[in-house]
């Protein structure tokens, strides 16, 4: 069977409760919703090419100058826009690991390095990781907290790697789209070193956070002009559609959301965790809004053939058979997916 | 002033009517409008990476295998795609012509010719243009009808430049944005040779047509599995919105309207060319749905001032100061035009 390289295809699947894809459970606010459907009516003039209003109102929010920000059509526009802006020869990725990086690094000509977070170390990466940054590195992409383990890099990696990425000249993307949805408040942005590391690259999505997958909103944060108009120069001028400038301007306004969604997260993310533990299934205490586990082969055409997407995580890099990624979602939809997994392995044994 | 790179600036100008876009003059059309709402209220999932229901409509408008197009969130990504995937070396331009289509190959760090369409001969191309192919030529673009001045190009010139086209292994890119609200039945379509030219792509947008600016879709056309290919691999996934892609598919559906628009541009246009011509205005006949017009220079400004966004083109390449795009748009407001302008010429005449 062909694994799909994404979760979330929805579309050539029958699905009930989609699994595979990690989002704010809670889903889009509603205020997001009427301004997405408020901008597609009002969408027959080009979009604002700057982004004016959800500038200010997002550099308020982030606590960086309005000019910091660009954005994009969903963060994964701006890693091809990075990739394919800089050209770098020598780039350096984390493994296992969001497979965008390599598909952009690999458009732009480069075959990146990869540094193994293994098995035998829960995934994490160690402290020998900002040894691999060399003068030649022109690029490094790590996630906080990293897909699809949802473990996060601890904090004295990431001072390292930042401060020998200085020292080399090396970019160092700072994938942080997981952030805003992680349980663990120990996992922290590195934006507050944007302004003295001019190599530093913050990138975040409204996408997971907001779950508005589908307008396609992202953006980076950069204290590099350079950096951020070599970026826009290869970026249309109407990248961000007027739906998606609307909903994230709303969706800015919200009060309370987060908290909300944090507190149905760490909720669904204890149960979901006693559960799959219940069922043998090995389990990645990650700070995540999804919950990485080990199993038997053969989960994920089991659970699809009872309505159930979830993400095989057997064609990620470093990973192997047996190797699954589920978001937390709202209580019920939990619940039924540990009825279905449950009647997955009873199969499993009796098969 | 600093002049504006693009129109439909409404955003940081107080507008009453906007004549500086392109557009179709009837707006998006009402089933655009509804799927789009549905499509930003149905936005919290991940959009079809391969827009598969858009793709499968489009494929029956357009008569080609649906494989032989690639989505774009309008068709400027699409313009930077194939400059970013295929970094050309030499490229072609004809000026004046459409600025993004340089930008993208500065992106690409390719520095383009330009073939000039001299003002001495109506802006046209002439016979000579295919002579400037080289077999060092890697790109060239060609918008036809050609913006800003609505010139189409000559069949004899494009079946001549495809044939050297051919010979030199040039790509050669149509844009054919404006093609479908071209009043002039002369002007047609290259994807009839796309099936024999293995090189040749077609640019298309749903931007123009269906006046969906905000939404962003756009597609090419090419029977060259590879130049597909190559072009996907520097875009995201995820690169077509779910209201773009609904809003898309909805518009396929429309009956008539296209041709009532054509109606609408070709009353408006003649309307509009006796008008600015009984201003003293110097006028274009060209194909599009929008006119092009040389008069004194400080228009552009005089319309702000009265809430009308005309398009000042002397910043094109190869035009100078007093050179002016307006599109059409209904009689009411084509009306406001002409009395708006017929006012700034006034004060021009009595300042």
């Amino acid at each position: 069977m062909q694994r799909p390289d994404h979760g979330g295809d929805i579309y050539r699947n029958h699905i009930q409760v989609d699994f595979s894809v990690s989002l704010n459970p809670l889903g889009m606010p509603a205020s997001a919703v009427s301004a997405a459907k408020e901008g597609a009516a009002a969408s027959a003039v080009y979009p604002d090419s700057e982004c004016a209003k959800l500038r200010r109102l997002l550099s308020v929010k982030e606590e960086v100058p309005p000019e910091w920000i660009v954005f994009g059509s969903g963060a994964a526009e701006l890693i091809y826009a990075l990739a394919l802006a800089f050209r770098p020869r020598k780039a350096l990725l984390m493994a296992p690991g969001f497979s965008e990086y390599e598909r952009a690094l690999l458009a732009a000509g480069c075959h990146p390095d990869h540094y193994t977070c293994s098995r035998e170390r829960g995934y994490a990466a160690g402290e020998d990781f900002p040894d691999l940054v060399s003068p030649e590195t022109d690029m490094i992409f790590i996630c906080n907290p990293n897909n699809p383990t949802g473990v996060p890099v601890r904090w004295s990696v990431l001072e390292q790697t930042a401060a020998v990425c200085r020292e080399n000249d090396t970019m160092l993307i700072i994938d942080e789209c997981f952030l805003e949805l992680c349980t663990d408040p120990a996992v922290q942005s590195m934006k507050g070193f944007l302004r003295d590391h001019g190599r530093l690259v913050v990138l975040r999505a409204f996408t997971k956070q907001y779950a508005m997958a589908g307008l396609r909103l992202g953006y980076l944060l950069s204290g590099n002009q350079q950096i951020r108009s070599r970026v826009r120069s290869c970026l249309q001028p109407w990248n961000v559609s007027i739906p998606a400038q609307m909903a994230g301007a709303a969706a800015l306004g919200e009060e309370g959301y987060m908290e909300k969604a944090l507190s149905c997260i760490a909720e669904g993310k204890e149960y979901l965790l006693k559960e799959l533990e219940a069922l043998g299934l090995s389990c990645i205490h990650g700070a995540a809004n999804f919950i990485f586990f080990e199993g038997p082969g053969g989960l994920y055409e089991k659970c699809l053939r009872r309505g159930i997407l979830i993400r095989d995580c057997s064609n990620f890099r470093g990973l192997r058979e047996g190797s699954y990624r589920v978001c937390v979602r709202m209580p019920d939809d939990n619940r039924k997916l540990i009825q279905v997994l449950a009647d997955c392995l009873r199969e499993e044994h009796n098969g």
